[in-house]
Order: C-alpha cells, then structure tokens, then sequence
C-alpha cells in the first residue's frame, strides 16, 4: 500500500512514455488533509537538479499539497527551460487539484542533462493523467512509476497506536548520502506541526538513509518527503512516532541496499567503541567506499588488510594497531595483527557483517553498503543513467 | 638502467620465493657515494607498514646508504615481529656492507598481514644474495624485483649538465595519493645536500606521483625516496635539477597509471580557471574517485552528467551551473548545459582528455586516473593482494 497506507491520501502512477520500455514513469501522490503539512530534506550536492530547487522553496512554509515524481530523466542540468519545466509541472498539478502550485514538490530521476520539449509534454501528460487516476489504494502504482534501474518496488507501512506511516522509495544507484540519497515519500495520518515533521524526518533521515552509502556517488536529485494528513485524528507520541518513522525508514534502506545495481553483497558496517558517533561514521564510510575492499567481499575474499588501509585514512581518535576486525562472527584481526585465519570466515552469503572495534569509547554506527562487481561495471558502463 | 644510470649506485633484484610465481622479489640498491645524502617521503596513510615505520626514523638525519625492497609481502600489520623482521634486513644489510643498519631503507609490499617465520627467513636471504649481486648495471633487474601486480617495469633516465637521475617504480592498485602512492626509487649522481634533496623531492612528488588517483585506495607501505651519491662532481643548477627530478616522477606516474590493474582508459583530468590550485586538484580528485563516472568511460560513454553530480559534491569556488566540460576535445556541456552531441565524442583511445572549466580563476591541475572496469573487479576480487 505504501503512500496510501495512511488515510487522507491518494495515488497513482502513469506510463507517458518517458521510459523507453513503455513502463510507468510517473507518480502523483496528493494530501486530502484534514492537514496538509509537509517536510522534505535533499541532496547536499551543490549540482542541484530543477525540481530540488524547486522543491526548497516549497517546502518553507511547511505546507504540501501534492508530490508528482517522473523517472525517465532528471531535468538536471537543462537550463532554465529545465526549471519552467519543473515549474509547470506544479502549476499544471495545482490548476488540476485546485490548489496553489507553491504546494506542489516535484521530484525528477534518470539521465541527467535531459529535459527537452518532449520530455516536458511527456511530464506535463503524466500529471494530468495521474491526478485523473488518482485512488486510495494507487499506493503500489505510484512505487512502480518511480523505479528507475530499480529491480523491484521498494514499500513499508508501519502502524501506530491509532495511525500509520507508510512509504516508498526508488534508487539502485548513486547511493551516497548527502541529505537525503533517493527519491522517497512517505505519508503519514497522525497528527503533527510541520516543525514537529521536520524535526523527526532529520532525525529518522540521519541514522538510516544518510548511512547508506552503496557506490559512494551522491546524487543531484535525491529528496525524501514527509506528507502528514493528520487523518486519523490522532496525535502521536513524539517517541513513538520517530521511532516508527525511523522503522520505515530503515526498512526502504535496506531494500535499496538490497536492490543496489549488480551487487552480490549487503554489507553491514558496524563501528563501535569509538570516541564519538561522529569518527564511528566516519570510519564506517571509509570502509564503504574502498574499492578494493569492496571487490575483496565480491571475491569472497576475507581482506581485513584493505579495511585497515581503508580507516588508516580517517581522521578518527584510535590506534591502528589496536584495532579488532570481525567479519561474518570470525575475528581476523585483533590489536592490528592476524588472528583467525581467513578461511574460517565464510563469505557467500549475500548478507554480510563486518565489525570494526576501535577500543577508544563508547559510540558506534552503522554504515550500509554494498560490494563491487562486474554487474555494477556492466550496468554503469553499457547505459547511459 | 633505472636506479643504476646515475654514476655511483650498484643495484641487484634476485629471486627468494617470496612469490609463489619465482619471479624476482628481493631487490637493493646502495650508493658507493661519495656522498650518502637520502630523502623520502611516505604514505600518510596512518596504518602504517613497518618498513615504514623504520624507513621513517632512518631517514631523519638525511643519510642513506642502501635500501632493500621486497615483493610478496606487505609487512604490514605483522606485529613486532614483523618490525623485527624490518630491522633484522637492515641490520643484515648493514653488517654485509660495512655501514650502519640506521642507514639503511627497507621497504615491503604485496599482501597486508602477511610476515611471518618463513617470511622473514626469506627476505633475509634475499638481502644476502642481493649484496652478493650487486652490479653498475643491476637495474633492471632491480626494476623487475619489486614488481608485484605490474605488467611491466617502470623505468626512467633523465640527464642534466654533467648529471643523472634514474629511476624505477612499481605499482598497479592501491593508487591514491597520500605523500607517495607506490615504491619508487630515484638516484642522482649530482652534488646536493640533504636539505636540497628533500625539498626537490617534495616538490616533484607533490604535483606528480601525489595526482596520480588510479581506485582512490590509498596504500599503507607507500614510498618515494631519493639517493644522492654525488659521483658526478656536478653541483646543479637547482631550478634544473628540480625539473628533471618532476619530469622522472611524472615520466613514473604516467607509466604506473598506463599499467593500473585491469584498466583501458588512461584518464588525465585537467581542471582550470580555478580559484586557488588547492581547489583545482579538490574538484579533479572528486572525478577520478567517482566510480559511476569511471565505468561509463569503461564504456565509452560521455556521460558528463556524472562529472557535474562528482563535482558537486566538492567545497571548490565555482559555480555549477557555469561550468564547461570537454571530452577529447568536444565540449559536451556548457554552462551547466547540453553542447555538442554525445555521439561527437570519440571515447576509443586509451588516452582520454577530460577538461573542466571553473571559470572563476587562473589556477590548474591535472590529475591522473583510470576507469573502472571488469579487469579491476575481477583482479581485486579473485586473488588477494
């Protein structure tokens, strides 16, 4: 159900034929309210796509009426007949529904540097298309009009003490965290101020998709989207709802991290005993960006040397040589040197665990991310995306 | 002749079985002087080899006498017995040639927490054959011993007014600048001081082998050292001197990244009109760690989209939509906007020309890369190294 799980919101998803393949390519998600607040964080990239600028202004009065997303391009980097594109998507998305256009977030995935007329007819049909087929159930139409090289819709609903949290996401790569590292929306119907939206989307978004980073390459286009209908009537506890909130969350990261272009592995990169939350990141993504280490794991390859070289280049407070490596249970490596020998380590699993214990404190984090194989060369190399 | 052109220097590479293959693996040089005037600099990567460790309090006092190099094993987190071991071959070294252990380099590379009895027995014996070895025309076969995934030997002669400088290098993966980012040994038989050797050598390495980014994976046993003996009677000019020595490192760089492990792109990343070159070498490293940049140049795609999304994410003065990029020649995107034709660009040839315009300054800086490929997956994912 994702987007339509919560009450108060409708759905759909089209096929205007922005995708070669004929496939759905855009989605309209709209708020019946009783409450139309919104909260969004973005990509951090300063090459920013049109509907991303877009989008920032929206999203600062805290009021969202309606989200329309297309795969099938980015219309980044295509001018300032990109932006009008972008701006009369919302304004055609906002005559239709009767709504202001200063409402309406757009969000845009695909190749970047396209956006011409025809991309702009194709959207500007996919608008008025999906807010004419718009339904309470179209929750799982609009997940598949999003899906770029995607291999399956990404969707997770939690449900509260008397209101739901329901969400979408798409994204396979380019997975790097800036703000936010996808396109996802998720709605809610519990009761909540925009501030109180915004303050728990940062904080669900900082520990779950921002600790994502399956290729280390960051986005122009990524947005995740709060939509609060409010329609339950409920008002929330605030713990509860954050917690929650992270759950879906976490929930459509690990599906990315699952559906990661041409990957064979899911690596979990837990840094604990560091001095800070801070060096535990830091040092977990240095890890998730090692290219080396990264086609060790597609190898089944137990390299703990390559996870040392990898943090040895942080700035993070501990000793090289007092540092313990686990992968998949098995320590290989304690106080900086060999301990376990590396075939006791079993690797073929897709799931894969690493451990790294700084021995400095009492922080930890996890990173998320995936290994380096021929498909990833294959799928980034043969297509343009 | 590599490490032996320059007059005063005997070199030897000899075969231990510290690689499975028999291939040479051991390999020394000494300086026969007059003068024993050394520099190096080291990997800043704070997971350190021991030779490292060693090689960095040896040459404090600007005295080199010889230097052993091995393949087949990193030395690197070994413990301290693996120190021992990098002491030992100096020690060893030392007494055969008649000089003092605290003059003598040791540096090691191959696997990471490979050194243990066996090792040692070997590196020690190749020290002694190699002693026993030594000739004026040992370096090729110098150059030959510390190849480890190298296809071929990287070799250099440059000659000034009445002096030389030789020199050889290995390096394949692992290609990411800290100081150094390799083994490579340069001799110079012109008159200099410690002080002079060290700066020149800062300031080659610093704009050659330091923008050399082949994978973004930055070693633990890297080393670039310098041996001045002298023998020529010639005090340089500086100015020359330091050119010849920045035309022998990038003459070694440009040969590493031509034999980087599996790639088919030669990639030189020239950014300009930058604000400050600090900021030029910033934006153009953020290129060559890029990975989905780097497949699509595996496959002959232009897709500067990817340029623009890499660049984005750097802290340099610029701004993104007035940006040109071109493509071996072809400018692809001007102004943060579609050019020239995809198709106009010809993306064949091994060397490829990637141009990046800032349009805010008068600074540059080339960075050299490759492209990520099937081969750099399957030879970083099938053995260990």
């Amino acid at each position: 159900m994702s987007v339509t799980a919560a009450q108060g919101f409708e759905a759909a998803g089209v096929a205007v034929g922005l995708k070669s393949t004929g496939k759905p390519d855009v989605a309209v998600v709209v708020n019946r309210g009783p409450l139309k607040v919104g909260a969004a964080v973005f990509t951090s990239n300063r090459a920013k796509a049109n509907p991303i600028m877009w989008s920032q202004r929206v999203i600062q009065d805290g009021v969202v009426e309606a989200i329309v997303l297309n795969s099938g391009g980015a219309n980044c980097f295509t001018g300032s007949f990109g932006f009008q594109t972008t701006h009369q998507t919302a304004e055609k998305a906002g005559e239709l529904l009767g709504v202001s256009a200063g409402d309406v977030l757009v969000c845009s995935t695909g190749l970047i540097g396209t956006g011409d007329e025809v991309f702009r007819a194709k959207v500007l049909a996919g608008t008025e298309q999906g807010i004419a087929e718009l339904s309470a159930d179209g929750g799982e139409a609009a997940s598949l009009a999003i899906m770029t090289t995607d291999s399956r819709p990404k969707r997770s609903v939690v449900t509260g003490d008397g209101w739901t949290i329901g969400g979408m996401a798409k994204g396979a790569g380019m997975l790097a965290p800036g703000l936010a590292t996808m396109l996802v929306v998720i709605t809610t119907d519990a009761v909540l101020t925009a501030a109180q939206a915004d303050a728990a989307l940062r904080q669900a978004t900082g520990r779950t998709f921002d600790r994502l980073d399956s290729d280390g390459c960051m986005s122009t286009n990524d947005q995740v989207t709060l939509m609060v209908s409010g329609a339950s009537g409920v008002t929330p506890d605030l713990d509860a709802f954050a917690s929650a909130l992270a759950e879906v969350s976490q929930d459509l990261a690990k599906q990315l991290q699952g559906d990661a272009e041409g990957a064979s592995h899911d690596i979990t990169i837990l840094v604990q005993n560091a001095a800070s939350e801070e060096d535990a990141v830091e040092v977990g993504r240095s890890v998730a960006r090692n290219n080396l280490f990264k086609a060790a794991i597609f190898g089944n390859d137990p390299n703990w040397g390559r996870v040392l070289a990898a943090i040895g280049t942080t700035q993070a407070a501990f000793d090289p040589y007092d540092v313990d490596v686990w992968m998949n249970g098995v320590r290989v490596c304690s106080q900086g040197g060999p301990d376990a020998p590396r075939e006791d380590v079993d690797l073929t699993p897709r799931a894969t665990d690493l451990v790294i214990d700084l021995k400095v404190g009492a922080a930890s984090a996890t990173i998320l991310t995936n290994d380096l194989t021929h498909d990833y060369v294959h799928e980034n190399s043969a297509y343009s995306s």
